[in-house]
């Protein structure tokens, strides 16, 4: 192990809402089935569950995906786990879930690593002689999270971005025989994704992203969700990064979906109901 | 192979209650056709399998689960290989499994790993002439796996923990062609589970853990259950050892199931059987 | 890493049409289970589609394709993201919809990759002293790909070629733990690549060749369609190329997709709208 | 290649008994429409069949097997090929197989592996400057097979063991780009199979272990099933091996089925004929 | 790279008969429900496809696969690409495809691989200067091919193999980090694969071997049927094979299918049609 085991190795991270991301298939045929008028109706009742519920502090947004992969894609932003089987359940309880199969999900929850801080601050306290774990170590560590944790508000609990765009992909960090990400120092990684983050910069103002991590929740250990008015941006900002160390060599990626949202009153008209 | 070759490879395990994991995802089309009363019926049948009998020694505890790998997961805890086909075969019984389908499941026995009464006592007994597999030897292992199983009987043979929260995972050690966890000699071994253990033991009071083994039952070695009532905790706890070189270089992770318990009385709630 | 750092890694590519490859399976037992009158009008409802529709410059074709991975494939031409989703819906409100089962699909976009053009102009700018990202090389970039641009028209917004038969499958540049593309130094990369084109150019008049780019849209990274009025040139000309480097070191390869082309006037036949 | 040129490679190897392992799955919910006495009589009507037909020599058991991958496994002893497709044809024609859906199949014969006398022929036969596949090389070999044939009939066609418990699983040896079992040399192999083979030594009695072998037959070169009374005996055995050199570097292991056995007379009462 | 690059590095192959193997499940719930007369007429329509169209040059035949792959393979082979397509059409157009499930299929032509000819000539060109694709190259090229194709008609349109059992695989050619076919020299690939030979030429007279490629055409490189009366054959050989080095250290294999011929008359009596 190359490590500086002196140092823990051990990013902090602060977390915000909880997320969860629903793709659905249509059964189309059956909905088909449906008169025009029961179409309508339908569509109308989901719809209200779209935007969310403001007082409880949940937002929803409904994207139409491309492809095979499914039909629509729900994204859940909740203020607690419980929420989200709660949002879950609403789904369930509407008569459009009726014609829904579930093609896909991911569970994760907003995610802000701080390797600058974190690093940062574990050399202070090494070199202060102040052992890790130690209730001296503890409390500067809390107090760094509390203070970020207030800085960072809005990025932990954000709105879910109004763009007309998404796309959504997990990722994992390799653990090869060869290339292995957390055997790397955190040194080493804090410098490889502070060079990632320099090319995410250079796309502010042209793509937002919101990153939440699912270790212990789901089948990858992080989710990444982009949006943009321009979709092209997507590939633009993915493919360059692929040449930063941090992607070429240590990101693994899962299936990428992609789409436009739907407003409410959009609703409807996708689900053909007024035909 | 660069393992010991004087000494015993293998460390030595105690097995304590069988267990079984079902996920199921409901057929809600079929479900939601059902009149109020019949749903209400069907989850009240169902709801008295859920916590096991008390009599036979058999617990059973449901989950419901986050996202479409499934609706419900049930964890039973049996004292007996054939109970795990009973319990089974009651499910099957309850007009509820018309309505489930199976989604995924893991056959597996509550194991303890003993590294570290193994080392020692494979060092003794080589320090004291002893060879494998001769009388003297398979006598001294007999006894430490009697005074052993004795003193861990509540770890054996646990009750399902209280907490709200849940997440399952089965996993692998690594046999790569340059990492392979099984060509380690059994004290590097010991010392990397030893410093793993240092990790789980500051969440101890916020997270149960229960190791269950699947060689020869199941398509992964062990079966992994966190219980918390802080769901965060199963991300904190699962990154941080996410760093250990034991995880770092010789875990492999299957597919994560997340949810949320509920008592007898939650069940029809939660299948709609009172709207 | 043993790229240049002095010079930027990232290839310029141009992007024209997006394009959505669309797998279906045809339910035959329903199907057959109409009248062949009613086959005749879904069938010769659906055929208007093909073709797609010149004054919104949108282009469909239709493929069969062989053996279980497929019925019909489709392939769309679209002058904007929005229109890949408007075709898309176009096939969903057919009543042949009702007997497609989705097997498969694709989201790209036309790209041409200037790693001529990019090697030349960096170099340039290096010998310059321009750095990265300054106003000044942000100029020679955009002039740079605003001259292709225009050279460019008409591979950007290509016909979909005219041929009897179509080979389309999905690609990736390996990120192996010793083989790994995204960590080649750009010449090296662009010193394959125009070895790779040698053995392309030979096949030139024998079959067409479409290239699209799909990161951040689908699971691979380009997706490449081959049209040829001889199948057996998609042997020849792919399996010459494995030899190259770039394709013997560095190529992954998706499912494979082939079939032949129907006209509008051919699919009621293929339907057997007219037995 | 490090294997001694001048030596076959190839192990010789006795075939006996072909087997088939079918696994599926019952639709319940058709099955439990059906009439207290519909279901008795097909339970019965199936139940002819296990235990097979003597005169024909031909052998079957059922088991049921725990989790979603089954509800019930046949295992198929037969004495030729063609009866193999009797067998599975016998079942197709039972009225119960309207309700199994197939989940997992597997198809193999009882294979003898003879590296000791194969090492020991091949070196001989070397002293003797008999060069491989000569007339007199190939009478040797013969005559070998012949006599361990003979001494080996009841291995080559046993019983199915009348234990309460199995454990079916399919496996490989791994032919890594550095770990190749296929190129190593056969002395070295049968050094690493003879080490295996006295870990198993240690549990006879406990369990008896059946190997087939499948290539050219099916996706995995080899079948294994174990039986035992004590289902733990499967976990300590193969959590004994894993340790040895030949699995630990060499082997690939499939899904696990794991189950216990029906009588004939307990095959009503598990598809709930009785009920 | 290792090869001789004043060389081709790609073996001449010749093409011969198109191929479609078609692998289907029968839906024999409802194949059961039909009356005996149905089943038979129904049986005897399809039986008039087997055995192909002679006027029109094409070939087919039809096996009972063994296990929950499916239940009947069909292997056509044709004269034209357009050839494959029409007689999926006509298996389409009975009745019998309403009962039948696709499972798998596999797209491919008749290959001969000419290493021999293909080294010896390019070293000829070689000697004599003669620079690759110049007009001199590719006359000699061409006129070697043409030499061969005459001689080889037979086996480049061979007759579907008379024999009782057949194995099919696909497979593919390694292109590791570090064991990479396509970088091989082809003099090094051409004693390979004469070495490989060796061993197949042991087995004439016991057993057909039928290579086609599907570079371009389906998911792996290369088709193998096997062909024999005796299907111990296929596992003696397949098993021998494996320890060639072309086999062990560059052979990758997809899924076996292993069945039985039926002929015409056999059909109906498989298919259950006079019960």
């Amino acid at each position: 192990m190359t490590a500086n085991q002196s140092m823990s190795q051990v990013p902090l991270t602060l977390e915000g809402s909880w997320v969860l991301h629903q793709m659905f298939r249509l059964r189309w045929a059956e909905w088909r089935a449906l008169s025009a008028s029961d179409r309508q109706d339908i569509a109308a009742e989901a719809a209200v569950l779209i935007g969310g519920d403001q007082a409880a502090r949940q937002q929803s947004a409904v994207f139409q995906i491309l492809g095979h992969k499914g039909d629509l894609m729900f994204i859940h932003f909740c203020k607690s786990f419980e929420q989200l089987h709660a949002v879950e359940h609403q789904l369930e309880a509407t008569r459009l879930h009726t014609y829904l199969e579930p093609a896909s999900s991911y569970v994760s929850v907003i995610e802000l690593g701080l390797y600058d801080s974190s690093v940062k601050l574990y050399r202070e306290l090494n070199e202060k002689g102040t052992a890790p774990h130690t209730p001296e170590w503890n409390a500067a560590i809390e107090e760094t999270l509390k203070r970020q944790r207030e800085a960072m508000q809005s990025r932990l609990f954000p709105e879910i971005p109004n763009h007309k765009h998404v796309c959504f992909y997990p990722m994992d960090r390799k653990r090869g025989e060869h290339k292995n990400w957390y055997t790397l120092p955190i040194e080493e990684r804090q410098r490889q994704m502070e060079e990632h983050g320099l090319v995410g910069r250079r796309y502010a103002g042209k793509v937002r992203q919101i990153i939440t991590g699912s270790i212990g929740f789901d089948d990858w250990e992080w989710g990444v969700d982009l949006f943009s008015d321009d979709p092209l941006v997507f590939k633009k900002l993915i493919y360059e990064m692929r040449f930063d160390q941090v992607s070429a060599e240590y990101a693994l990626f899962g299936s990428f979906y992609v789409g436009s949202r739907m407003m409410a009153d959009e609703v409807s008209g996708f689900l053909g109901a007024s035909k």
